[in-house]
Formats: structure tokens, sequence, C-alpha cells
């Protein structure tokens, strides 16, 4: 069973069946305002947040599923027969009904014919305004005059969206909607949602409703709104109740003739300002110039890394979806989905910092800015708040004893990109008041987590750490393994910058930090042939061969090896457990044996069925530490299978079984101890899109920033002849062609710089705009 | 248009029109278990708490409404037609298919008839046990023999309701549900869920599925739901998803033949204690008995206060619905409606201090605890907190100012009634840690709310007073001239009950407090012709003839003279305000005029349209105070034209109109300021049902509890010749005649018991299991 395909000569993801297993959504954002949008049409928007200013609302977990959405009704005015411009929501016989969806960057199209009618629409929200355009082509396929009714319709909600979805005596009393001047005028007196959107079109609207009853009729839905099936709407305000933006307008087609209508809905600070808006964007052409800039926009992005290797998978995905992935979650972190429902979480800590770490290269601006931000997010102490929320900037959520840490990596990452070594003596703001060095934001952590330890003097676990789940207890604190690795590798990391900052005494001292910890994990944690994964409470070694469930875990393991925690004899021997009790086709669990029983001593990983999620699910953000750390093994095979089980192009081999959208990453998938083995939830937001693209360019293709230069150090399949990438760093352009004639896996034997010789594996910062870099491996 | 209408003779509600505005709904509950049931089966069910342990999922706000619910699809498997036992959710033609439902107290019935196939089925919670028996009879009225095939339909969800509505990266995978022994297994992990709810039937299962997508089938919806459509489920399990019970039964019927199922739905603390219960309720006959107890049980409820007035539509609601409701009010407080959705609400402060005024002689035990429960959570400064959640009796929210003191209203309504003195010595812990006796419980409210003063020495209004979204600010704290009022009343009665209890120091101080305060609201606050309703931190009164909007408020005026704080000028004068700017034909509005602009200064009240909710809207709560002072000032058309606008009787005639249940109160009523003028939300769970219920008996018909017996002190209309009323009180039962050949509307002229002249108005408590009294007025 396929629902779709891959057309990568217009970079766009085409759907011809639209009764796809979920949702395939796309996000359609600029910087402030974002549209989630199905291949159906269906989803919410929102400004800045989708939690305090939803602008349209979407019923998750509904049955029918998918509901509502940016509908456009098409009624034929001779047969009282309609249809929809997308197959939701009045799901046509698809024998009848020919419908093709193409979810491209930014925008999302959808074609469809009933009856001889064709209806084309291109759904967009423009790069730098907060709307988003519907635009629709019908053309007239059929020998007769039609004439024809179009129905918009959108159901509004400018509120916060838990009082939406939880507080009816109090939502059910506030919509204020009413038309004027072609115009539904949204007004709301709750200040957080900044009081006004709109909906409007370049043409007049023969009739309107704002008042979702009246539209729909009781017991009606969208399949079959009464304003519909009557053929006008009724002209109703909301005044409280349910507020709508259901307008229609009357068409007369002649045989083979065509004409299009432009919708637009958005916010503004103002009646004025928004008119200015509609005035502006339904001009004529503006819908071409709007897909102009947004071609522009994204090929800016994405052109600053462009590989060309011999798997095209990689290149589709490292060219086109991934990256394109990268930039949503960059944007939006873990909240608004159609799983999360854009409530709980705001800009995670720990997400956030990850998430920056595929696009410094591309938006290097944007990222600075999003660091400091999180920083802003700290406590002097060292720990950190879990999240922020973008339009209040207030932070909540504590005790995860991984979060600060994640600020390390992103912030060296970003000056090794940059070389904006400047950014550490920038002052930024503690949460509890006060300010200090990005520098000493740094610090801070490393010296609170070295010091919270447990009985072992293994960093404390707090409420978990970055499996959020495994939520130990007992009477003295759990102690968490991996955070004891995480420490030893950001402690190098921070050390190595010191020293880079001259910054000796600092560097010697976090060095030492890293080697104690590193010794006292080996000497604590090493289970036999692979490294547990925590004490709980009562002293009880986690992730241990002595235990019935959860045995080994995947992160401690992969981490020992990116951390350098382990040795070389024990980084391939517990990476090789990783392969015996974790691996999959269908990728890498997190755990195994899942927990069969609750306990309160392990607290929220088993309340899952085995093999979903934390217990002993397949992780998807966890994956790419395995590739990480199979390629620092220097074991191509295995980091390349790791990394290919995962692409979104292998998922869509497996549609009828992934489920999920084939064109992005999915957090979780159901492991081989589930019956539903392969298939995928929480799509779109996960750290799996940061880290496989971090993973295949910095560590498979092995370019990767360092302070002194790019660094080359590939781990490559050996029946690669060569490969190519195209890249930015540092404001110039660099053209890296890597050869391979001795077929070999890893080892660089020269690397020529615009003709010229380097020494070692690194590329000085060239001065040129653009440079051609010759690789050959030996 | 009409959809029902009083079945007297048998206590129902009949609805013959399944298609009403909105869902009208019953509460079948016991002690712990609670089923939410619509006309057309739509609703949830929880045990103990609706926001954590929620049984059975339901959408509100859905599209279309009421959706899902306990569902009985009819399949005939010659025609492969299909319906369902309730209207929804197939919505067959109402023309072919003809329904009738009966809103019982604690029991819905509902009839269907869809091409000569009946159904008759009953949806009860039985009095002692967790669980729901949905029993349905068929009946085969066509002269052929029918192969017909039953569908269950439940969709579950035992969860914590909130994660349900907005974390579904985490719902979607908890679920466990399997078969087994002819029953459905929901078994969760989720520990304050209490781990186990079961479905089963006294009739062996054909088919069955757990996962409702696999019943359902993608992009089908319950209407068309893939499983029935095939004629039999696919024997899913849900491990993660979206859990269902759903269950398939083969019949025959000859023609005329009819036969009986009996689904049980349920928790229990473990498989076995469920078994137990599924044998037990599914044994023949048991349905009956279950029946019959509950009639039983609600009699008991009911026969302890019955009345005979003139007025068949008071007769009708004190004897039966308003009865029903304000049992069902003082169980449920505010939270488990279609309205409030049973998360953020537990068992309010204010709402169940003034729940338990309408059932102290019904159920005097429960209400004892009530308020033992509510007293444990004040603090020992005299604050409280807003709420409490039975499941685990923690408290939370403060800073409201009137909170605190409604526990004086209860306690001594409570000790009038039964003459439990002892109850005040009784020790009740604070929520701050400690304990102190009743009597001490009531002080400390007193104490906090007097001292607690603003810049005018009027009570600080906190965050609001009773009036939830008059959230008043400034540079000062702003004062609440109600809570003044509130004070006074409740410190007079508690100055009364320390004199009865013989403490003379206390009566005197508090009746003191009480002038004080009296005198400080008659110099500050009156302006001019009615009493201002506050003073915001500028200093500004509001509710004042100097405002453009919110001039008049209602609450001031009528506890200016319930409290006694009016005087025979003030009195009468202010309640005229009431008549002149707030009454209407469907109820008094709260306010007037509303706020046509929001403004930070006013806070919550403004985010609504004038005319809905505290912005002028007709809050149905507040409407039985105007009854009550009418009654004071002895005006008994006033009083009866308040209190008869506002009866369900009344809404009954304007069903179109009203849109919510007509048998019961709602909450908030449209005002004339809103064009939907007399629609009203918030139907059930409203404190209008406690106060109607006592303005009813207490204030027109007059017979009030006191320390020393019953007090007679009636205002009826002068062409009332005779009513009689029935209670209970302290263990005997009183009827009591009243006469009133004089026709005056207020005025004891003479009181005899069983044959014997009384003194004054009070009839001194009785030995005799049974009285008679005869009250003649003059």
């Amino acid at each position: 069973m396929r629902y779709g395909y891959f057309d990568t000569e217009n970079k766009e993801y085409v759907i011809e069946r639209p009764d796809t297993p979920v949702p395939w959504m796309n996000y359609l954002h600029n910087d402030e305002y974002c549209a989630l949008i199905s291949n159906n049409g269906g989803g919410y928007s929102f400004h800045l947040s989708a939690k305090d200013k939803r602008i349209l609302r979407y019923r998750l977990n509904n049955v029918p599923m998918d509901r509502p959405g940016r509908y456009i009704y098409i009624r034929d005015e001779q047969t009282k027969d309609y249809w929809a411009a997308t197959w939701q929501p009045v799901l046509k016989d698809l024998s009848e009904y020919k419908t093709e969806t193409r979810h491209g960057f930014g925008y999302t199209k959808v074609t469809s014919t009933y009856k001889d009618i064709k209806s084309e629409t291109l759904y967009v929200v423009p790069v730098n305004d907060n709307l988003e355009l519907w635009h629709t082509k019908i053309t007239n396929n059929t020998s007769s005059e039609k004439t024809l009714t179009l129905f918009s319709y959108a159901e509004l909600c400018l509120f916060a969206a838990q009082n939406d979805m939880i507080n009816f005596q109090y939502t059910y009393n506030i919509a204020r909607v009413y038309e004027k001047d072609n115009t539904i005028h949204h007004t709301t007196m709750i200040e957080s949602a900044g009081h006004y959107a709109f909906f409007s079109a370049d043409q007049k609207f023969a009739s309107f409703d704002c008042d979702r009853e009246a539209f729909m009729g009781l017991y009606h839905s969208e399949s079959n709104p009464k304003a519909v099936e009557a053929g006008k709407c009724s002209g109703s305000e909301a005044n409280g109740g349910n507020p709508v933006a259901a307008t229609s307008i009357s068409m007369i087609l002649k045989p083979g003739e065509s004409k299009t209508v432009t919708y637009i809905l958005g916010v503004a600070p103002s009646i004025a300002a928004g008119a200015k808006l509609i005035a502006e964007y339904t001009k004529p052409g503006m819908v071409d110039q709007v897909m102009k800039d947004l071609k522009e926009h994204w090929s800016e992005k994405l052109d600053s890394l462009q590989v060309n290797t011999p798997d095209k998978d990689m290149n589709l995905c490292l060219n086109q979806w991934n990256a394109y992935q990268v930039h949503t979650t960059f944007s939006m972190s873990r909240g608004p989905s159609i799983y999360e429902g854009g409530i709980g979480r705001g800009m995670g800590f720990r997400d956030s910092n990850q998430d920056v770490l595929s696009v410094i290269h591309s938006v290097p601006k944007r990222v600075k800015k999003l660091i400091t931000d999180l920083a802003g997010n700290m406590f002097k102490d060292g720990t950190a708040y879990h999240q922020f929320f973008r339009l209040t900037g207030e932070g909540d959520g504590k005790g995860y004893s991984d979060d600060p840490l994640w600020i390390i990596l992103s912030t060296t990452a970003y000056v090794k990109e940059t070389g904006d070594m400047k950014f550490l003596k920038e002052k930024v703001k503690w949460a509890d008041g006060g300010s200090a060095t990005m520098y000493d934001h740094l610090k801070a952590p490393l010296d609170y987590t070295y010091k919270n330890v447990g009985q072992h003097k293994i960093p404390c676990m707090g409420f978990a750490d970055w499996n959020d789940t495994l939520q130990i207890n007992g009477p003295k604190p759990g102690e968490s393994v991996w955070v004891a690795q995480f420490l030893v590798k950001c402690a190098r990391d921070f050390a190595e910058l010191a020293e880079t900052l001259g910054k000796t005494a600092d560097a010697k001292k976090y060095r030492k930090m890293a080697d104690d910890m590193s010794k006292r994990t080996n000497k604590i944690c090493w289970d036999g042939k692979w490294y547990a994964m925590a004490f709980d409470g009562w002293g009880t070694m986690l992730g241990s061969k002595k235990q019935t469930d959860g045995k080994v875990y995947l992160n401690t393991q992969t981490w020992a090896v990116i951390s350098g925690v382990a040795d070389d004899k024990r980084g391939p021997e517990c990476m090789d457990a990783v392969k015996e009790y974790l691996d999959s086709k269908y990728g890498v669990a997190l755990m195994y044996p899942g927990f069969k029983h609750y306990s309160p001593r392990l607290g929220g990983v088993a309340t899952f069925p085995p093999g979903l999620k934390e217990n002993g699910g397949i992780f998807s953000h966890a994956n790419p530490w395995a590739v990480i750390a199979e390629t620092m093994l220097g074991r191509a095979d295995i980091a390349m299978k790791y990394y290919q089980q995962l692409l979104p192009t292998t998922k869509d081999k497996i549609q009828d079984i992934h489920k999920a959208e084939p064109y992005i990453y999915a957090q979780a998938i159901a492991s081989k101890e589930h019956r539903d083995f392969g298939f995928a939830r929480n799509s779109w937001l996960t750290g799996a899109a940061t880290w496989n693209y971090v993973a295949a360019t910095q560590y498979i293709l092995g370019i990767k920033p360092t302070y002194s230069g790019l660094q080359i150090n590939p781990c490559i399949p050996k029946d690669w002849d060569k490969y190519e990438v195209t890249r930015k760093f540092r404001g110039s352009e660099y053209h890296i062609v890597v050869k391979n004639p001795g077929h070999v896996s890893k080892g660089v034997a020269s690397i020529t710089v615009n003709g010229k010789k380097v020494k070692g594996n690194v590329i000085p910062t060239q001065k040129s705009k653009t440079n051609e870099v010759e690789v050959v491996l030996g």
C-alpha cells in the first residue's frame, strides 16, 4: 500500500492517495506565523505561540481524524452536489474524486478533480507577514457552462489553546466575530492573544457566517454543513459560541474556463493594519511574488550545505527533507504538532540546544539569538528551566539532570562554526537575577553536575535525564550513568574551549573533572559487556544483566564512545551489545527488554506497553548517536546500516507499516517487542532530525567545524569512489571533493585547498569567497 | 419548537425530538461512580474524579456535537442496513426513525423504532457499585424473522482526563486493552486511575475490538464504523492507541419476539473483583432489582421535603427536578459537566458550602462529612483553598475574598437543621497543620476579613469575590462592598450561634463587628439609589451612576437586604433599582450595562461580550437572592415573579430560546443586552439549584430551621388559599398546613402543633415521629 512518493526534481513530496493512515503534515511558517497543514487541508495556525495565540482550531484525536481544516467547498448549482478542493471534509468516493497533494518547502498544493471540475489550491505562508494565503484556481473541464458556489471554511479561535480545549464554560462566552467591508473580523478581549485576526478574499463574498452552528447546523459536521446544503450562508455574527470564517462566492465558468480566488487569513495589531495586509496580498500577481520569495528563502537556507554522494537517499534527505525538517525543529522545538498539541511544551532547553546543531551554518544569527535566550533561562547555580515560552519569555519546569549541560554543546558548536569567540564574553542574564558572560554560563552546569552526585559519586538523576520517563526514586537520590558520560563529554569540550581562549587553568580543571568522572564510570558502571544506565535510590544497578527487564540501554553505550569514556576495548564491546540486543531492521531500540509491569520504583517508563516510547521502543533521536559512535570506532558498515534504516526514504518503502509521514523523521517507532513493529508516532518535531543531519554530515561525510577550521574525517562505505560537499563556512563557500581511490572507510591521505596541500586533516579558514578542496582518503 | 415535556406522574422528563439544540443531559451517579448521559446516549463516565479517573471518553465542543456515547448499533443482516438504539451516532432520518428519551432520577431510558424493529434501552448506575448497566430489549415487530447483529461501542480512557485532551504524545502510548472470558479488560499503569476497568455482557460476544481505529476504520466516524458496515469486529487489542470496548452479539428474532441484552461497564480494584461484579449484575432479574433499589433510594431522598401549593410548577420543581438537581450539585460541585469538562474544578469551597444548604434535611450525615472536608481546607489565618479534589483530598487556589466566610453559612444551617451542637466542638484539621474546633474554624474567616481591609476600610477584593471575573486592580488593593455586606451577614449569624452556645463575649464582639461594617457600608458605599459594588485600587467607585458601564450590580442590593445592612428606606429603594435596571422576562441580570470594551483595570469580566456571564448576563445563581430579599421586604409579588421567571417549568415553555435542558437550572442566561436574549449555558451544576430551593422552601413557603425549631414565616401571593409542606426535621416528620383565609402575603396569626397552639412563629422541636401543624396567616 503506497500513498505517495518523492518528487526530487520539484523538491516536493507527492501524496496520491488522500486516505493516509494518519494526517501527513507540513509546516508553513515564517519567524512568527505558523500553519500546520495536512495532506487534506487539516491543521491549526498560530502566531508566535501555539499555546497562547492560536488562530485556527483543530481537534486532535478527532473522529473522524484530521478535522477541521482550511476548507473550500465547491457546489454545483445545477446538480446541488458539493465536494471540496481537498478530499476532506466531504470525503467523496475515491473512484470519482481524484486528488493529489504536494508538500513543498513552505507551501502545500492540492489538485483535485470531481466530475470534470478541477481545483488547484495553494496554501502558503509568506516569508515576512503574519498570514496565510489559500489561492485556488477552478477550471471547468466539462462541455457546459457551470454555475458554482465556493464556500470557504475555517474554525477560528484567537484564544489560549488550553482553555479552548478544556474550559468551555469560559471559551463559549468570549468570541466576537463579525463581517464588515468583505472581511470577517475576529476580535478578542484576551490580551495575550493580541486582539485581532481577519479573513478576507480578493472577491466579493455573496454570503458569510461567523457562527459555527449557524453555518453547520445542529448534528451536522464539516462533511455536510447546512449552509453548503442550502447554497448560502446565513449572515450570522458570533458573540460567544464558536467562531468561524465561512463565506460564499458565486462563480460562472464557461467550458474550459478557469477562475481564481485568493483567500487571506492572518493576524494584525489593528483592523487598519489588517486592511493594509489584505489590500497588499489580494493584488493581482501577488501569489506569484510570494512563491518566488519563498523559493529564494528556502534556497538560501538549504544551499548552505549540499551533498553529492553515491547514496541517492542520503543526498535527497540531506539536501532537501532532512534540511527542511531541521529548520522546522529549530523554529518549533517540540511544541506545535498533531501529537503535542502545542500547549505544554515551549522551547525546550535540552531540545533547542540540540536543534541548533544542524542549522548554524545556515542561520547563525538566529542560532545565536536562541542560544542567548536559552542561556537567559539558566540559574546562577548551574541549573536551568526545562523550557521557555517565546511569546512571554517565561521559563518553567526544573529538575532534569541533563538540561543545563546541553548549553555547552550548542555554544561550542556555534563558536566552532562561526569563529565568533566574542560571544563568550557577552553578558547574558540569569533567570534568578543578575548576569554573567556566556563563558560563565557554560561553566556553571559543569560545576553543578560534578558536585551534585549520589552515593556512588555518579551525578544525581533528579526528576529524570534525557530519558524523560525513567523516573527512578528510592530512599537516596538516584544516579544517572548517562549524565556522568555526558558530563565527561561536556567537560572535555569546555576544556578545549578554555584552552583555545588561553584560559589554561580552566582547561586543566575541567580536563581533570572529565578524567575523574570517566575513571569513576569505568570503575563502577561497567556491567561486564556494557555500561549500566543508572542506580536507583536503593542502590540497585539498572541496565544490568541482573535485571529481568531493562537490561541494556542504548544511551550509555553510544555516549561511552562519544564522550571517550570507553577505551579501545570497551568501546567496540558495548557497541556490540547494542547490535546484539537493540538493533532491528526498523531502528535501534532505546532499551531491552521493555518493562512488563508497572512499578512505582520506575515511574513513567512502565506506563507504556513494552516496545513503545522509552519502554523499549525505537527512539529515533538516540539512533544517530549510535551512528556517531560507530563512525568513531571506524565501523562504517554498521554506522551506515543504522543511518540508512532510519532514513525517511527507507520509511517511504514501508508506508503501510511506518504510517507516519515518510518524508521526515518521527520520534518514536514501535520496536519488535510490540505487535505494530515499525509503526511510527510523534513525527516532525524530534531531535532525530538534527542528530541524523549532524551524524551524516559531520561523522559519516566527516566535515566538522573546529576552532581552527573545517576538519575532514570521513567514515564511509568502502565501495564509495568519491563524494562532494558544498558548504558555507565563516562567510566563504567550500566545494569539497572527497576521493576514495583505495576504497577505505576512514583515514585522510591528503588535503588540497585551492591547489595547496595542507597538513593534518583540518582546512584552515580561507579568505576567498569560494574554495576548492580536494581530499584523498587512504 | 418543542423537544420534550415533563411526565409528572412518572417523575421523568420525556424528550420526543432527539435533535435538541444542545445535548440534554442526565447524571446517573452514586457516591463514587458517575455517568453523564445525554438524550442520545452521549457523555463520559468517571469514578471519584472526573479529572483523574475518567472511564469513558467524550469530546467536548465536538463536531458533530455530543460524541461519543454509549452506543448500541443494530444491524439487519438481511438488508445490511444499520442504525442505533439511540438516534446518535447513525442519525437516521427522523421521518423513518422514531425515538423517545426519558430522563428519570438516576436512570435514562431510550425507546426507538426503525423499520419495525423496536429497541428499549435502559442506562442505569446502581446505588452501591461502581458500574453502569446498559440493558436493551429488542423487539421484532415485522412479519418476518430477523437476523440482527448488535454492536456495543464505548470509547474508553481510564486516564487522567487533562492528559487525554492535550498530551497526545503520551496518551497515544499508554492504553492496554484486551478481551478474555467474554470481557474486555482495560488495564492502565497510571496509578491514580486505579488500574482496571471492564466491559462485559450477559451474552457471548461473537466478535470484539479493543482498538478504535480497527473498529472504526480510517476517516470513518461513529456514524459509519467499518466493523458495523462489515458485520463483525476484527478482534483487535489495544497496546497504545485509542482503546474502545466494541463487541458484537448475534440475535435471531421471530416475528413479535423480544430478546434482551445487559451490558455492564465498570471499575474494580482487580480483575477478580470485576468478574464478581459481572457475575452478580448479569444474573436474570438483576436489572429489575437495580431499578427497584434506585427508586427507593431517590424516594427516600426526595420524600424528606414535599410541598403542595396552588402553584403546580413550584410543586413539580420542588418535589422532583429541583430536588434532584440539588443532590447532583451537592455531589458534583462544579466539576463534571459538558461545559466544565471535569478537569479544572474540584469541590469548590464557596460552591459546596452553598450546595449543602438544600440537602441537609435529606442527607445530614453526608453534609456533615462534606463541611468537615471543606473546613479541613482552611488555613489558620482564616483563609481557605478555593477548592479540593475528592480523589486525592488536595486543595488548590487561594485569594478569593468571599471563600472562607461561606463555611459559616453552611455550618450554622447544618446545626439549625440537625440540632447537632456538638459538631462545633469537633476538632478539624487546618490545611497548614494542626487542628481546632469547628467553632474556631468559623471564627477565623470573620477576624481575617474584618482585618484585611483597603483604603476605605472595606474588605479587600483579593483576586475576586463571588463575582469571579471582576478582577479589579490598581496601585492599592481593590475593595468589595459585597464582601462587606456578606461579612455583616456572617458575623450576625455567628453571633447568634455564639449566643445560643452561651458564649456571650463572642456574641457581643461579632455583633459589634457586624454593626461597624454595616455602618461603614452605609456611609461610604451608598450611591444615591443603590449600593456600589467595589472600589478599585485607584479608589474609583464601581457600580455607580458615574460609570458608563457597570453602573448597577445585583449582589450589593440583594445582600444589603439579606444582611440587614439596608434600613427600611434603603432596602426597598435598592431593590427597586434591581427591578428597574436588571430585571427582564428571562431573569435578573447580574449587572448593567455590560462593559463594551476590554480594560486591564477590570480583568476577566470584560472578556465576555455584553450580556454574557458576569458581563451583564443573567447569572441564575444570584437570582434567588433577589427572591429572598424581596420576601424579606414583604414584597411577595416581585419575589414570585423573580422565582417563577427562572423556574425550569417556565424555561420549558421557551425551549427553542432557552436551548439548555428545561428541567433543571442553568448557570448563565444571555440578557437583553445580547442578541440571543434568553439563551442558557452551563446547565446543571450551578448554585441556582440550591438557592432557588432555599428561596422557595425557606423564604416563600417560609419554613426555616432555627436553633430552637422550625420557624414559619411565609411570603406568598395573596391569592393563595392554602398550601402544605411535609418535611423531616431532626428525625421527625412535620405535616404543615398553611391557611390564608385573609389573603395576606405575610404574617402568622396562629400556629397549632399536634392540636396545641404555640406562641410566636417557631414550632418547637417535637418528640413524636409525625406531627400535624396548622398555620393560619393573617
